[in-house]
Order: structure tokens, then C-alpha cells, then sequence
């Protein structure tokens, strides 16, 4: 039991500090040999870890936790295997810190260029899901960062057998064992101190839900990167290739569900709505898909809900999707701009003036022409990992990978020159 | 009168935020015209400005501001013709916004990259200067953002004849009037309101003392580029030229006293400060800056102060300069780790290995080898422009230019691609 909670934070944040100093002057070789090592450490443990995930299980039974949060508290054999592999791929990508970029003469003779070094100490605040605690402790620690995990309740004996195996990969590999630390204690209070530590936590990322990012705006003076809705809309405009449209929509809806990058509001131009949307309805009655409209939308196919206000506003996460037809792109920017969430949205269709002010206009992390929003993701970018996408504008913004974990501070090189 | 501030600073920022959506859609043309229209505005204005100018000084003088705020507030023929210069400057430099990078195919099939685009709104804060409004409008507007501009209650005659300029020459080359807007209300509930407008505003940049910015970083909701304290080093390392150390440190402190990029601790090797710090002693004692010592520096030379532990976590921005004999650079590293406020450090040496392992390992927003602390500036790193130098390490560290204005989003092009 620790008994004061501020005083046990404040000890992991310095410990934190002086392992982020130490891990921000390695070079790649022991980061790599490192996440290698977890990995094997984490294999070695498989019984180690269902032995301790059958207590948060029988914990979170008792306590009537719903199925769909007992599953993704669960850690199987394949998951177990799988955040091993996560580990060595995440080994396996280029080192993201180092890189000196622009190094250039200017007229004083100096000359001034940018090294990508870690951002130094980030707190990961998340919820049931244990593989996370391996993932985002991956990721930082590639990074060159240190980080204070602090996971859900729920998943604590998973985390902490977890957390175990990463110090013994950790010093294997000769790094600091403080690099990775697991908050130990469920008190809410830890939060409350790892949100207010701006003098031992560089950057914030959590990975939870609206309330727990609404207290970290309301209370943190560490700046994060945050994620807070996907209301994602397509614009089928004018000029759509009729077929691409219902590919593309029915796609970003159905392919998954739960996912911050799902279709949320389907937006239809007037012109083609009389055509698109009776075939629309058909495809999405074959997957379940209840579809709630605006006036026009329920006018033009039978068997729609009538949308309410409400609805241009909701994430719905569900098979659910919301129809409004309207007249011409500047009307679908109007209530983009007006609705979204600023995640992803998407336009379909064949004229190029409007696919480039649709790029250019739109404010959101990512802007799609003619593809389904469900792209949305950092291995779909090309970023080989991610610790999350992002809904804000300032560092990181859409998904962010290992880049989104460094910062660049300037380098001057000079020769004894002094400003006149 | 204002009465009721928070509707009143609503009320601009939901215009700043249609007026952001309206400049971001425009082509450099426009925005550039309009900072030549307002510079022209303002060399016209020159007779308005001095009056308006004149009853804020006469207010400060009965409420006995002191003689360097009064200086700092005052707006001569020269001080408004730099104005005006300034903005035709930033009309003459690139565009920020626009540019497509990285746009790579990927295993998919669809093509994704970066879109450089402004970041909305800005809210800045700002104290005595007149001049500010003027600079920091152009910045924003350069950058097609929409920004709230606050200044000194001290300044406010000043800066509403100075928003007249602005507003007339975004009139006059078919710009919103809203896209620059200078609150009118001394009321201190409308910074509470600016920094917690986070569905209007994206970013604060905050330019005024420890007091503001701390304020900020408790209450606001809005993320923040600031500025904390400009605790600068130079280390003196055993390798170091003489000559050249002694160039540097005294043109580091001397140049100028009140600067954030002062020096405000020396360091020095124990293998040289036998031989350096009396000559530093002698040419400081020229320019009248006292010297506060460590114990060892105190028994090199006499006529020194004896340092206190504030010293060392003290921004003087005077001729004050404290100064600590170490062993080796990675107890001067460990001095600057624990001391420093992130802003600029440098080494002075000759020794290659110490260089490269002091660009590294510093964890500051500049890090200098053999040159003076005095350049870490945006005019002097090439930038054109500085809205001011980030203590920060999210998105915009050092000085801050058109860049540090804008984000990024990621635009992805299909050809009617779905996620499988």
C-alpha cells in the first residue's frame, strides 16, 4: 500500500528523468538489443502472465465487468505472441532520433541545422487492454524516451507481471530499469500527479475515453497529444463514379465498427442522391446498418430514421450511419467544418477543382480523395507503428508513429563567432 | 463598456474562427497584398497613432509606470515606420502554407503525404509594446491564420488606432475584417476566456512574464507555445582556445543584458580556470558585470561575489553572471541538466568527442558549439520572422518563425481504394 501517492509519483518521475537523459545518449544497438530482450522475456513468461491475467480476470468477473471489457482484458497465447512480435518489429524499423537535417551557413558564419532528439519523459495513461503497457513501452523506448505507464485497474496484475519481464529485457541490454515504469497503485490520485509533473513528464498520451480526456484539459499542466472523436464524414459529390461511391462508403462504414476512422455522416450531393442512396440502402440492409436522415434523405428511399440534430454530432461506433443531402461542396465543407471532429474525412469524385479545394479547405489530420476513411492509420501510412492518432494541430497530428515521439532542437556551429 | 467579457470574447472567436476558414482558402496573393496595404495604412496613420499613443502615455505617467515601461510603450516616427517595414518584410518572404511532401504510394495502392496548412486561430497575449500588434498580426496573417490579439491594458489607445491600419488594409485587399481582431476590454476575465476557448482558438502564444505564462499553464484549456526563462550556460572545456572562450563569453553576457539569450552561468573546466578567470575577471570588471562564484572561483581571483544556491537557477538580465569551476564536461553537463531552463546552451571547445557528445546530450531548445549564446534567434538561424523562441518541446522548439504557424495534415489520393 503506498501511502502518499504524490510522493510515490514524484519519485517515479525523477527516477524517469535521469533514465531519459542516460537513454537519450545511447546509440541504436542496446534500444534494439533491449526490445529483443523483452520480447524473449515475454515469451519466457507466457504462463507467468496468464497465471497473474486469470487474477484481473476473476477480479473483473466478480465485479461484473461486460464481456466485451473481459475480452480485451484477456491475454491469450496468440496474444501474448503477438506483442512479442510487436517488440521486434518495432525493433526492426530505423531509428527515428539522431538525424541532423538543414545544416546550413548563414551570413553571421555560423552554421545552424536541426537534430531530431527523444521528446525525454512521456506518461501513457490507458485502459484494460494489457498488450498496451508492452506496445506503448516499445515504442517510447525506441524512441530513446523513458515512460511512466500507468494502465487501468483492471489490468493491474497483467501489467505488473509485464512490467517485470521489460526490466529484466531492460537490463539485459545494460539500460536503465527505470526507462519503463509501471504506476503501481490504482488510486486516482496517481493521475492527478502524473498530469501535474511538468518538471519530470515532457508529453502526455492518453489512450482512454472523452472523460478522461476532458480532466487531463481541464487539470494537466503537461501538454499532450490527444484524440478525442472520429466523426468522420465522405462527401459523395456531383461528379462521383457512382460504383467508387458505394465502394468507398460502404467500405469506410462496415469494414469495422468500433474504430475512430468508421464512416460516421454520409453527406450526398443533391444531384446524385436520388440515384445513389436507394442502391446505398439496399447494400447497407445487407450488412444491418441502420441509416437516419436528414428531410430530403427521407424523402428520397423509404425505411430511414429521421436524423435529429443530435446526430450530426455523435460518434457512433455502431451500425449506425447518418445521411444528409446537400447542395454542392461548399455546403458539405459548411457542415463539415460545423460537425466534425477534425479526424478524417473524405470526398468521391471525378472533378479535379473540387478534389483539390476539398484537400486544401477541409481542416482535419486527414483529408482522402476517392478512399475509404478506414485508411486512416499509421501502418496504412507507412509509419511501421502508432501510438495513437491524433486530433490535435499542434506537433503531432493524424497518426502518430515513432517521428511524433521526437522533437528537433537546433545545432550551431561555430568557430569562436560572437554577435556583433 | 463591455458587460458581459466571456460573450464579448465568444463573440470574436467565432468570427476569428469563420475568418480562418476563409483565409486558409486563400492563395498567397491576397494575404501578401494585405500586409502591404496595412504597412501603407499605418505610414499614413503616423499623426492618429501619436495621438492615440499620447493618451496611453499620459495614463501611464499618472499611474507612475516606471521610465522603461513608459520607453517601451512610446510610438515615435521611427518606431512606426519600423512597423510598416516589418510587415513589408514578411509580405517578401516564401509562403509557409501549401506544400505537399512526402506524398509516397504505399502496399495499398493509395498515395499519402503531408499538406502544409495554417493552424487556425491564434490567441496572443502580450504586454507593453505597441509595435507587437502590428508584428504579430503579420505573422498570422502570412501564415493564413485568423488571430485574437490582447495586449497591455497600459497599450490600449495604441493598439485600437494600430487595429484601425489592420482592419482597413484587410478591407482593402478583399480580406475578412475579422481575420485580425484586437480585444477591446482591459477586463483581465478575457484572457480567462481566451485560453479556455478551446472550440475557437488552437494555439496561444503567450509574450509576457512568469506570472502570465504560469497562469496559463493552470487554467487554460488551449494548448500553448511559451516561453518560460532564458537560463543560458557556456561551457569553458579543458580543450578550449582561450582567446576564443574569452570572445565568447564576454560577447555571450555583454551583448546585450536583458535578452533571453543571454549568458547567465558560466562554466569552466578546473584545467583552465586558473588561467581563464582572471581574464575574464578583468575584461567583465570593463564592462561593470559582477561575478557570483563557487567556492574554487572565489579562490582563483579575488573581487568575487560568493554564490548562493539561487544563483544558479537565477535569469539575472543584468550584468550579473554566475560562474561554477567543474571537472569535466559531464559534470558540466550534469550542472546544466539539473540548472538550465532548456533555452541555449554552448560548449566552447576544441575536442571533437566533447562537441559531438554536447550537441547531443543537452536538452535545450539551441545547442552551441564555439559560438555565442547570442545568436539564438530567428533572424540569425535564417527564419525571416520570430513570434518568439519556444522553451517547448511540442511542435515548435527555439525560435519560432512562419513554420512554427503552421501544422500539417496528411492527404491521402485513391482511386476508389478500400481497406480490405
Amino acid at each position: 500500500m503506498i501511502e502518499d501517492v504524490n510522493a510515490y509519483m514524484r519519485g517515479l518521475g525523477e527516477a524517469a528523468r535521469a533514465a531519459g537523459r542516460e537513454l537519450a545518449a545511447t546509440e541504436s544497438g542496446p534500444r534494439n538489443a533491449a526490445l529483443r530482450a523483452i520480447a524473449e522475456r515475454i515469451r519466457g513468461a507466457r504462463e507467468t502472465l496468464k497465471t497473474a491475467n486469470a487474477k484481473d480476470i476473476a477480479a473483473g468477473e466478480a465485479a461484473g465487468l461486460d464481456a466485451a471489457l473481459l475480452d480485451r482484458l484477456a491475454l491469450t497465447d496468440a496474444r501474448i505472441e503477438a506483442m512479442a512480435e510487436g517488440l521486434e518489429q518495432i525493433a526492426a524499423l530505423p531509428d527515428p532520433v539522431g538525424a541532423v537535417t538543414d545544416l546550413s551557413p548563414m551570413p553571421s558564419g555560423i552554421r545552424v541545422g536541426r537534430m531530431r532528439v527523444p521528446l525525454g519523459v512521456i506518461g501513457i495513461i490507458y485502459e484494460s487492454r494489457p498488450n498496451v503497457t508492452a506496445d506503448a513501452a516499445g515504442l517510447c523506448l525506441k524512441s530513446g524516451n523513458a515512460c511512466l505507464l500507468r494502465g487501468g485497474s483492471e489490468a493491474l496484475h497483467s501489467n505488473q507481471a509485464i512490467a517485470e519481464c521489460i526490466i529484466e529485457g531492460l537490463v539485459e541490454a545494460g539500460l536503465p530499469r527505470t526507462a519503463v515504469q509501471v504506476v503501481a497503485t490504482t488510486d486516482r490520485a496517481a493521475v492527478g500527479s502524473l498530469i501535474t509533473m511538468d518538471d519530470y513528464v515532457d508529453v502526455l498520451v492518453p489512450r482512454g475515453g472523452k472523460g478522461l480526456i476532458e480532466r487531463i484539459m481541464q487539470e494537466a499542466t503537461v501538454p499532450m497529444i490527444k484524440h478525442l472523436d472520429g466523426i468522420c464524414h465522405c462527401y459523395v459529390d456531383a461528379a462521383a463514379d457512382l460504383e467508387m461511391a458505394e465502394r468507398v462508403v460502404v467500405n469506410a462504414k462496415t469494414q469495422r465498427y468500433g474504430t475512430c476512422n468508421t464512416l460516421e455522416t454520409l453527406l450526398l450531393d443533391g444531384d446524385i442522391a436520388e440515384e445513389l442512396l436507394p442502391r446505398l440502402k439496399a447494400r447497407f440492409d445487407e450488412f444491418g446498418v441502420e441509416l437516419r436522415g436528414c428531410e430530403r434523405s427521407c424523402a428520397l428511399v423509404a425505411g430511414l430514421t429521421p436524423a435529429t440534430d443530435a446526430d450530426w454530432d455523435t460518434e457512433y461506433l455502431a451500425p449506425i450511419l447518418s445521411v444528409r443531402v446537400v447542395d454542392g461542396i461548399d455546403a458539405a465543407m459548411a457542415h463539415i467544418a460545423r460537425h466534425s471532429s477534425g479526424h478524417t474525412e473524405a470526398i468521391v469524385t471525378n472533378h479535379h477543382a473540387n478534389a483539390e479545394r476539398f484537400l486544401r479547405e477541409v481542416d482535419s489530420s486527414s483529408v482522402m480523395v476517392n478512399a475509404s476513411t478506414r485508411f486512416a492509420d499509421g501502418f496504412e501510412y507507412g509509419l511501421g507503428a502508432e501510438i495513437g492518432i491524433s486530433t490535435d494541430k499542434l506537433h503531432a497530428r493524424g497518426p502518430v508513429g515513432l517521428e511524433g515521439l521526437t522533437t528537433q532542437k537546433y545545432i550551431v556551429l561555430g568557430e569562436g563567432h560572437i554577435r556583433e
